[in-house]
């Protein structure tokens, strides 16, 4: 069959390879340059692959060329105001750092090695015609409009999918969006001048203040990107950050480690936008056996799970396998498709919802910690029968929804733990009242 | 102040009324025809209006003109299928049915007479830019274009709402829209030749059929117009339905008493469109002190607790009294508005969801009508202070999350009378048992 892919990111490029792979023609368009020659520059975003990532681009074949890119976190490391540090392990496997960038020109690279798939850059999708699976674009360049039909449109164009805009137009479609009132901006510690880190190079950097928080990872060459999240409003927000002494303070105040880290904090915090925190949901994610999404184009999640791009290519994955189960019925194979993935992006975006405030509350509350602490050591002594929620998204490829539903029925047992220590204590007490 | 409102509906023509008795200067746009001089032909769609909208129209000083449009309904008139009947009473005050161009003409007429304002027909919006409140319409009979600036402009536009999409463009706005899988289609029971009602006049007439149903609205000319839901797809649905036999077939089964009402029912059902039925919710609901929306632009809901307009004037009267509370800040008196209206439409749309299940099961499940039958009589002998939740809805003011969080509690306060219910007869067995 013959493809048109809108967007070369994530979904769209590690889509291409696979469905080429079975055999298919493939277009894939992209408003962005050939990130084969970009520069990169600008920002130096890096992601966190897990098992369920790593899983799918070994069986594409990607093992070694990814593993030559990524910089393994095998666990978390929580600062405090006063400097001191927390470790926390990610148990197996861990998780691995990697440039957007460098995955990206990845995927594209050995996307456009296989026979029958094309890229098309810097071509904007500006409207589709569903029922024919046809794709309307403007060349960012020349302002020339190009068309594309085929026999099957992929919307792989990300959280602002115009894909899906057209596709859900005189449609019964479901559709959400909501934002956080957090933002963040990408900051970045640069490698020490001899080429080394400045902080713990195979971990995961987590300083969380409640409402304001940062996160770091580590790149290749010895620096770090680091995100910042803060409100939009309120007394220590974007709002109340005008200029380079505000920043300066905030972070001597909350961040002060940082403060030596990342020089001229100032200038370099009002050079990079702020971009937003958004959870988008859709129903259907297909137009009969024409048009299907995938990635964020059909579900955004907050980013605080670390699972988007992996959910994505889990999507892929299941996108082609419907297709090699149904190869005479697309409109079949993309149901199949939906039903088996939805249930599981809609927990996913329900944990990553979850995981913020969790994220927010580590420092306030004890008995989060305890929780946590208790469930970690679970898992140990359980020979991997108990696993806390984390540990399931991240090392395992159980779908997100029995990752969830099993992670509730822990957490019940835990609090029923609670309950009979309650009650242990509480008899315990009668019985030397009464003695 | 100059206020520009677009939609000339139900709360675009209230609101306009009400702000012109503040003094305010108002310009209202539609795109449709004068409801003054509009023939009405085509739908005869009615609504029931209750305690909340009534208030607001008598506030207004509309009393006596609505109570010459309306036909009361004292209760809900239940039909099984074998033509029998089922009376429940709405209780004090009941439900008005009044046809929506009667009060659409009624409104605009009131409105009209206030001096300030003034409405223009036939232009449809097609921009707005809201830092300055400027909105721009296209004539609909020559096609040129209009422009309106005014201090504030209000999004009355109904469901669809071009303001409100303007307003969320480039904004951490929160949407959500949601599709029942069922459409309705109105129908018609004429009068008999004599002008006399061919059922009883003085109740809303109801036939839950699980997912079928069929409700009706006396008409003061004699007629009923009825509303016909229908799952989309599924044994029974509108897929099914192709020709004049299917629908009379499927008459003949559910409905056998209607299909001798309608006349002609195969033509009729083929002749209407089918439409609709969405929830939908957003924020924010205002832009600084330049844009506002209200009604249904800003939280429709499925029409099964028949609210909808009831609460639109209700938002149309918190929007001027916060107006009032700060006439020199319009930011801070939307703010205040929005705070006040968003936990009330949102119980209404969760209210209104459940409601729908529960006509669906009305049929089906003895369990429910028990609970129904225990609710209301707990009214009648508790003095007002037990209400079941369609009378707090229906029959008072009380904001909508305050009946839902009342009638939640109640609803447990039941459950647990279930159990001590069930624990007294499981004693007495036991009892039994030991003796
Ligand atoms: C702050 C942040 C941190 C994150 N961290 C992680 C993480 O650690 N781990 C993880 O797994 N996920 C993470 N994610 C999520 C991850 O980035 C996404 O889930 C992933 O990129 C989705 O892939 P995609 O291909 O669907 O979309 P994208 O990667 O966004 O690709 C969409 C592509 O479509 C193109 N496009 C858009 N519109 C058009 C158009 N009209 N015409 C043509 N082309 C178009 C774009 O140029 C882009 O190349 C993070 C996200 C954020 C915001
Ligand atoms: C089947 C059904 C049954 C219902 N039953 C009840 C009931 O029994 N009781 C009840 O209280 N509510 C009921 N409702 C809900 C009720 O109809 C709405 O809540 C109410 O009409 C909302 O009023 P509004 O002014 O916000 O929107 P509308 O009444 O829809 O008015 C919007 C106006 O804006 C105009 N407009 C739209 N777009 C533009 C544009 N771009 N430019 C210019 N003008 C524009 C339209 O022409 C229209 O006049 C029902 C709804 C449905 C669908």
């Amino acid at each position: 069959m013959e493809f048109t892919i809108v967007g070369a990111g994530m979904a769209g490029a590690f889509l291409a390879l696979s469905l080429a792979r079975e055999g298919h023609t493939v277009t894939v368009y992209d408003l962005r340059p050939d990130p084969r020659v970009a520069s990169g520059e600008g920002s130096s975003m890096n992601l966190g692959l897990s098992r369920r990532g790593l899983d799918a681009l070994g069986h594409a074949g990607l093992r070694s060329e990814v593993d030559a890119l990524v910089m393994p976190m095998r666990g978390r490391l929580l600062h405090d105001r006063e400097g001191g540090t927390r470790f926390s392990t990610y148990g197996d496997g861990g998780i691995l750092a990697i440039q957007r960038s460098d995955l990206g020109a990845l995927l594209v690279d050995a996307a456009a090695k296989v026979p029958g798939v094309r890229f098309v850059f810097e071509a904007r999708c500006t409207g589709i015609e569903k029922d024919t699976a046809t794709a309307y674009f403007v060349d960012q360049t020349t302002g020339k409009g190009l068309t594309a039909k085929a026999d099957v449109l992929v919307g792989a164009d990300g959280v602002y999918s115009a894909v899906r805009r057209f596709l859900q137009r005189d449609e019964r479609a479901g559709y959400t969006q909501e934002f956080l009132d957090w933002g963040w901006r990408e900051l970045h510690i640069p490698a020490r001048p001899d080429g080394g880190f400045r902080m713990d190079p195979d971990v995961f950097h987590l300083w969380p203040r409640g409402d304001t928080m940062m996160f770091a990872h580590p790149n290749r060459d010895g620096s770090f990107t680091c995100s910042c999240v803060l409100p939009f409003r309120g007394p220590r927000s974007f709002e109340t950050l005008r200029e380079a002494g505000d920043v300066e303070r905030l972070f001597r105040d909350l961040f002060p480690d940082l403060l030596e880290l990342v020089p001229d904090i100032g200038t370099w915090f009002f050079d990079r936008p702020t971009m937003n925190l958004v959870t988008t949901r859709t129903t259907p994610w297909h137009h009969e056996d024409k048009v299907v999404l995938v990635g964020d184009a059909c579900h955004a999640v907050f980013p605080f799970l670390a699972q988007g791009m992996n959910a994505a290519f889990e999507d892929c994955r299941e996108l082609v396998s419907s297709l090699r189960a149904h190869p005479d019925d697309p409109g079949v194979a993309f149901e199949r498709y939906y039903a088996r993935r939805k249930p599981n992006t809609d927990a996913l975006a329900e944990m990553s919802r979850r995981n913020f405030a969790e994220l927010r509350d580590t420092v306030r509350s004890p008995a989060v910690r305890v929780e946590k602490a208790l469930d970690v050591a679970l898992e140990r002594v359980s020979g991997k029968r108990w696993m806390p929620l984390h540990a399931m998204v991240t090392n395992t490829t159980i779908p997100y929804a029995q990752a969830q539903r099993r992670a509730a029925r822990q957490h019940r047992l835990l609090r029923g733990l609670g309950v009979v220590g309650l009650a242990a204590i509480g008899t315990a007490l009668l019985r030397k009242r009464l003695s």
